[in-house]
């Protein structure tokens, strides 16, 4: 009897019977890709002989893991808030001399009104850092924003799924999201069940948007009987690069308001703006506010990220975004659901308090703060440039610039040759050509698929987040796989 | 036209066609009294008079909102890692002023293992830190644990909502849950459509559990269809405090085990332990394993969590859950659907790290780390005692001890007087009750009603984490306020 009893029995849990909706959503980011360059870290940290020395993550916006210094008068504020001992007048003098002043005074003020980074906080968020929020983006936009509108979350993603979980009644709801786009819209659609309309950004016109388009990927939805009611629209670009021009914008307001659809912009990274005079951030809150009374009203959440930016906080997990022309007890139920997940947690709501509002000219912080954020922005434009320029030397690739964010997303034409290698692998030709790329240069970029691309084209998104100090070598691996790539699937 | 214009358009999103299973979650730990206990607290601040000179929040185990003292190392840890500057050579001498050298030495391995608390990390969990979460759970259950099968989370409601989604395939999925239980459950299953099976625990019996209570729920839910696939137990109980006996809990695994459910373990208050002589903290991972051979392959998920036991820091979100027996299949599918929110927070993560490996016998820290430890754990047994008192010399109340947990969930019996008030209020008896405490003396207590109760019953349930030199004249608020009460409505 012992060995039949010890036979494993079926689970209760298999991938047959898993919640269906899961089991389809796909996370290219963090995918097979990276699954292997994981593995091949772990090597490589155990000796194992490989053909490079060190793997380089560009398969995700994660500027610290590639050793970018966060900003010094933000962690020193999150490092005493952590143990306000030191803020006690016992160690008042030891601590004046490892945190400056102004660190000290924003400490104590945050304290103040947190009472402790341990406890729960207000499931919108804290109150006092909400505020600041209004402050910034009234600032920012010359429109006034109202605290009570605004919810903290755990990054921009976590506002992403609720707000859209929010929206989707039925399987028959359609939003409509970019081609390409970043994964999460696919992957949260996919678990909300709901269908995502997708509208194409035209690679030859720097990925621009056309009215037409958007007209288009409506009507057909609406021919498959998908009741349209949100447009995800990201901007800056990612994985696409690309900022909108303002009159692009208000055709897209006046599209969403003409179908009354709601308007989801995702703008964390509208601090990553590269050309600021041709191709400047606006924000849609603003363009919105700018169109007058006839538009009043319309629904627009924008979401807000701490991990993107000069800052790049991505381990910490904070964001917010802002609620314009929604209904009163939506917001009431958002609340409801945010209060199920209790609070987003409090270092990250601090981190956005210090990006929202940063030393200021005078502070005695301030001179170190601005020297530190224009060293990784003007860092950033030439990385950005130097990626660029190779990825548009690299026989059978073609480039747009990045306007802003953090990627670049390159277009390849390869050979019949390595296509039929692909499709002998398994694989799509831009994944193999990723996977071959990892394999040779230990660095993981992600496979233009994985976003979404007009049918019969190969992309593939990387960062260019990359160290200065190790650019050029990264630069020189990536061309020396190409060439060699292209030789050996020469047809 | 521009009046016409101006009316405002009916709304894209309404309570009318919004998502109907968020519309019906319900979270009443954060419901309605919660928010009038914030709008009094608001007044309060702003000098409205009123019967009390404070409010205190019952409603939620928030220990350091009520001002518990975070334990020391913990967050010298925290502070440290968050700006590593403190640990070069330059500040060496200033920095062991401040820090413990044991806090030092962490944080520089913490740093050494993760890079930056601001990049995201594995989204399974920081993988150094994993191996010091199985040997934790493998020292106190004498079984050995898998790094690999741990999934770090931002709290352990996280953990909760991702596996239950993972299990409910379609609407007539069943998931067994006790009643009384903690909102998160009922909230999470209303989302995601699926059927919550009740099973009742016994007041009369210290909130036990008998196997032939859960027979009843399984077979009542077969026969309307359902199909139960998993039992949530909550082990010390919330609202409730029991501690499950060793053999009770053999049957429970049993109950599963032949019918083919998943058991999913909410362990997170397993420090809070009141009597550990005769109701000591048994985990069910250690219960199932020594069952033998014939269980092997049960298949069970159990959370932990940083926020409670005697370190509290539920503002931080972090915790833990250990899969046992799963498919491995589905391994990786929770870890596809983990990577689309990217990671837990860093610093939620670390203070797992700091839980399961706080200071040991030897270590400059022990003494203080012990103190604060046990300081807290005395004054809560004494503190649940006193209030366990008081509500059993309440007129028409009774009420358990707790022997674990973070609550007392007494019965009261209300007068046909202060029913009959209720239902021209609205509201169910213990709502109106617990309203009534709330506007006469700022305590803001849970109804029963939030929890699930046997019909005909009024509970409601009480935190005893109000401060220890408050803590008689909270008592004595609630004394008053319950006389006048009776009084009032006195039949």
């Amino acid at each position: 009897m012992a060995s039949i009893d010890k036979v494993a029995k079926p689970k209760v849990l298999t991938t047959g019977n898993m919640n269906p909706r899961i089991r389809k959503a796909e996370y290219a980011v963090r995918g097979e890709l990276a699954i292997k360059y994981e593995k091949l870290k772990v090597e490589l940290e155990k000796g194992t002989p490989l053909p490079f020395k060190r793997v380089v993550g560009c398969n995700i916006g994660n500027p610290q893991a590639l050793d970018q210094k966060p900003i010094t008068f933000f962690r020193q504020v999150a490092s005493l808030v952590e143990y306000p001992d030191l803020l006690n007048d016992k160690n008042a003098e030891l601590t004046s001399k490892l945190y400056p002043s102004d660190a000290i005074e924003r400490a104590k003020l945050l304290l103040k009104h947190i009472g402790s980074v341990g406890a729960y906080s207000h499931s919108q968020g804290i109150p006092w850092i909400r505020e600041h929020v209004a402050k910034f983006i009234s600032e920012r936009d010359g429109y006034p924003a109202d605290p009570s509108k605004i919810f903290l979350t755990q990054g921009a993603s976590a506002g992403v799924q609720l707000t859209l979980q929010m929206i989707v009644e039925h399987p028959g709801v359609g939003i409509m999201i970019p081609i390409p786009q970043y994964p999460l819209y696919t992957a949260t659609l996919a678990i909300l069940h709901a269908n995502p309309v997708p509208y194409y950004l035209d690679e030859a016109k720097d990925w621009g948007l056309t009215t037409e388009e958007l007209e288009r990927a409506y009507n057909e939805a609406a021919q498959q009987g998908i009741e349209t009611r949100a447009l995800v629209i990201i901007n800056p670009g990612n994985p696409t690069g690309q900022c909108l021009k303002e009159e692009n914008m208000r055709d897209i307001i006046h599209f969403c308001h003409k179908h009354r659809i709601i308007l989801l912009a995702d703008e964390v990274y509208q601090a990553n703006i590269y050309h600021p005079e041709d191709h400047p951030f606006h924000s849609f809150k603003k363009v919105l506010k700018s169109m007058g009374p006839e538009y009043e009203g319309q629904e627009l959440i924008s979401y807000h990220s701490i991990s993107k930016g000069m800052i790049g906080e991505c381990g910490r997990r904070g964001g917010y975004f802002e609620c314009e022309g929604l209904d009163p007890l939506i917001m009431d139920q958002i609340y409801k659901a945010s209060s199920i997940s209790l609070c987003p947690n409090v270092q990250g709501q601090i981190m956005v308090e210090l990006m929202v509002n940063p030393p200021k000219q005078g502070d005695p912080s301030y001179a170190q703060y601005k020297k530190e954020y224009d060293d990784i922005y003007f860092s950033l434009i030439a990385r950005a440039k130097k990626l660029e320029k190779l990825f548009s030397s690299l026989e059978g690739c073609t480039c747009n610039p990045a306007e802003g964010a953090m990627y670049l997303f390159p277009q390849i034409r390869l050979s019949k040759k390595a296509i039929e290698a692909a499709e002998k692998a398994g694989e799509t030709p831009d994944q193999f050509y990723c996977m071959a790329m990892l394999e040779a240069t230990g660095v993981c970029m992600v496979a233009g698929s994985g976003f979404g691309q007009v049918k019969g084209t190969a992309h593939f998104r990387s960062t260019f987040l990359p160290q200065p100090e190790l650019f050029d070598e990264f630069c020189a691996a990536i061309q020396k796989f190409h060439e060699d790539f292209m030789n050996k699937y020469r047809d």
